[in-house]
């Protein structure tokens, strides 16, 4: 396959085989690589990036739908931010976290300054699953509380605390039951746990079962509810009117700690700076990673509410890390912030959303067995896949692998055919291209797509009728 | 205090103390800091570093013996690392841990070429306690056993698996006693556990003491032994002639993981690449972080044996991070390592150490009532200080803080004021500069401490008598 782009600043891809195979080569002799049996994965060699695209080493250039991990909310390599890393590497890289910089003060005020309510403190770490470690030490500190709430259908990370209050199969190898993780189902009225009809109800149930399942875990064991505020990589479950702040609600009564983990959903992905400010609510922290510097330099952290930080005004905060306020991935969030705010990126990422994407997607999904439903918002889209849009049984079974994943898999490799990398999870494709992309890339995009879900229509009870 | 350098590449600093008051009010508006109570901190602004050197907005420059977190193995601001940074920037910021990627394989091999023994496949993360938090994880699953064992006196990172296998202060306050921990003693002879007299008898009985545990503790519910090479933050503690082969017997014996945690000892700070090296021991798995990059930009990883990594050759690895192998940390490791090669950075370490800072330390200690031991090797040594040298009483109790930690906290104001900044820990200091610490700089220093030692002598039974 080779596409040859709509976007004219995106350089001429110069294939080189040779140098792909010798980097295939040494990754295969010395890479152990994330979430995979090494020996059935072929990783593909990549050359480089830019804008909404990226290359391999073959001449192939793809148009990225995935943000890599949904982290690259600004693009591949955009000119400011990486202006910004040569500037701070040759000024100061590396600096132990109790010292006061500036680039580390600045980014926290950036930060800061677009997090709703008093969450004006940031604790900085590497990336979203430490912020999520730390956001549940500081819940349990300030509440003397054993337990953390969350979601089925989540993820918050990798680490123990954070994997072990993760809703999905990547929790089980790793789960030693005794962690102190209670889980509960959030509203997903496609998918009603609750018998639900109408989004409204399906929040009122979903208030109802928090609730009812607080009351026998016992309030005064459950230090945090911690919620992705809208569920990312489980479907991009956007939460029904009054959820959100149900949950606040319920919080306050209990005395119970509210985080909202913005790893994935927060800086422009859902066409605002924090997807709760969609919803006018204020948790009393807030997770984050990714988009703050689009994963260019590893960033991730916590923002702290007034009352919680004073938690540890003077009693020490027992957590820390070397790399704490790292000045190169500090001053690249200061960069990202800044450009996202002169560019309007956060602005254009809503835009497109509501009047390309969201539109297209809806229009695609009425030609298509396959797509059950559409939901989303910005850059940050699910197709719902299906065998069946009357039983809506998923395309594939929940966690499949091998044949059974066949039909996401020939859907894949139909997207990467067409020029396009997929971000494919389960039954669902995601949409979760840059905030930057352009109207021309989304159409280009969406036409692959579109001509992709033929594999997942074949798969489809009227595909085989 | 202002001090002047011997050191000529060092440049002038000019001092800016209103910038310098801007960067303190920004910090402590906005940044959380780590393992701190918020409001008893000052975090002093610094402005930049190079080399040996680090300096604030006040005209103020320090000899930096604490290679901030015992990171900067290389030097503030190496100017080829530096490069290697920018260059990578322009190139190539991040990419997922899915694809294969030159510089993370790069970086791969190059750690791979240095690992004792097939411990070839590397796993790439943020920093050292994901590198734990993984080294863990892969015992657990490779064993199908629950629990781990660790030492007293020991600091393996800040998540939740890390902390609870660690063996120091900074446990306590998160650890819910349920997360499959063990915690025993390992050989320090100056404070023996064991009533030993010789570090043979040290050595054995530390290993006869390790080897009742596991029969107590049930070997079948052992995953993993894990140990510090040399542990570093709880004193520098060189194990013993036979103690680190005495482990690897005892492991083997009982089909129980290995890991040498070298997150501290690794990449030079011993005089070698790893610190097994020195004791001919080949463990199943490797952590490091810090010196692999000194911490340029966040990483770290775990070096995997071939038959723990064939675990997860069919069935695949349950653990993985947005971040894992991210561009442009591989690059500056690259840059890192062959840049310590070509320099013959470890060989400056092992030389200057042996040669200098150990002789001129225990001529010190002679000196100084206050100066209990003097242990350590490359740069990485620790003076142990005590009230007394013959009940070595420590100078200050365990884990203490406010008056009762005033020794310390004035010996450590006296080296600031003589330009050096110390690392210090309950009541050692450490010399742990970087490994590019040209002779003059060690002299300067080491005069500082000299002097400073007068403050921890005043508080000695015979300071006092």
């Amino acid at each position: 396959m080779t596409s040859t782009s709509t976007n004219p600043s995106t350089p001429a891809v110069v294939p080189d085989p040779a140098a792909g195979q010798a980097v295939r080569a040494a990754d295969r002799a010395h890479v152990f690589h994330s979430w995979s049996a090494q020996g059935l994965i072929e990783p593909l060699p990549v050359a480089g990036g830019e804008g909404s695209y990226f290359w391999d080493y073959d001449g192939n250039r793809y148009l990225d739908f995935s943000s890599q991990l949904v982290n690259t909310n600004i693009g591949h390599q955009h000119p400011k931010v990486v202006a910004a890393i040569q500037e701070q590497a040759g000024r100061m890289c590396t600096m132990a976290p109790g010292f006061a910089v500036d680039v580390r003060a600045e980014a926290a005020r950036l930060v800061a300054e677009r997090t709703p309510g008093d969450l004006d403190k940031i604790f900085w770490t590497n990336g979203g699953a430490e912020a999520v470690e730390n956001a549940v030490r500081m819940a349990k500190l300030h509440t003397g509380r054993p337990k953390v709430m969350s979601t089925y259908r989540s993820y918050h990370g990798h680490t123990s605390a954070a994997i072990h209050i993760t809703g999905e199969p990547r929790r089980w190898a790793n789960d030693t039951g005794s962690a102190g993780a209670v889980h509960f189902f959030g509203p997903h009225l496609y998918r009603s746990h609750f018998y639900a009809e109408t989004q409204e109800q399906e929040s009122e149930r979903a208030l109802a079962h928090l609730e009812e399942t607080i009351v026998y875990e016992g309030p005064g064991t459950i230090a945090a509810v911690i919620l992705e505020t809208v569920p990312g990589t489980a479907g991009v479950l956007v939460p029904p009117p009054g959820y959100l702040a149900g949950v606040r609600e319920i919080c306050d009564r209990h005395g119970i700690v509210f985080i909202l983990d913005e790893v994935m959903a927060g800086f422009g992905r859902t066409g605002a700076w924090f997807a709760a400010d969609h919803f006018g609510v204020t948790p009393d922290l807030i997770t984050f990673a990714k988009g703050v510097n689009s994963g260019y330099v590893p960033l991730g952290g916590v923002a702290i509410s007034a009352e919680i930080a004073a938690t540890f005004d003077k009693r020490p905060y027992p957590g820390g890390l070397t790399y704490s306020g790292h000045p190169l991935a500090c001053g690249s969030a200061v960069a990202t912030m800044n450009a996202m705010a002169e560019e309007g990126i956060v602005e254009q990422a809503a835009q497109i959303g509501e009047n390309i994407i969201g539109p297209a997607l809806r229009e695609i999904a009425g030609r298509h067995p396959s797509v059950g439903e559409v939901r989303g918002m910005g850059v940050f889209w699910a197709l719902d896949l299906v065998r069946d849009k009357e039983t809506r049984e998923p395309l594939v079974p929940y966690n499949a692998s091998g044949a059974d994943n066949a039909p996401m898999a020939e859907f894949a490799a139909a997207c990467k055919r067409g020029g396009v990398w997929p971000f494919v999870n389960m039954n669902r494709t995601h949409v979760v291209p840059p905030c930057t992309i352009s109207e021309a890339e989304v159409k280009e995009g969406l036409a692959v797509l579109d001509e992709a879900l033929g594999a997942a229509d074949a798969h489809t009870t009227s595909g085989r009728g």
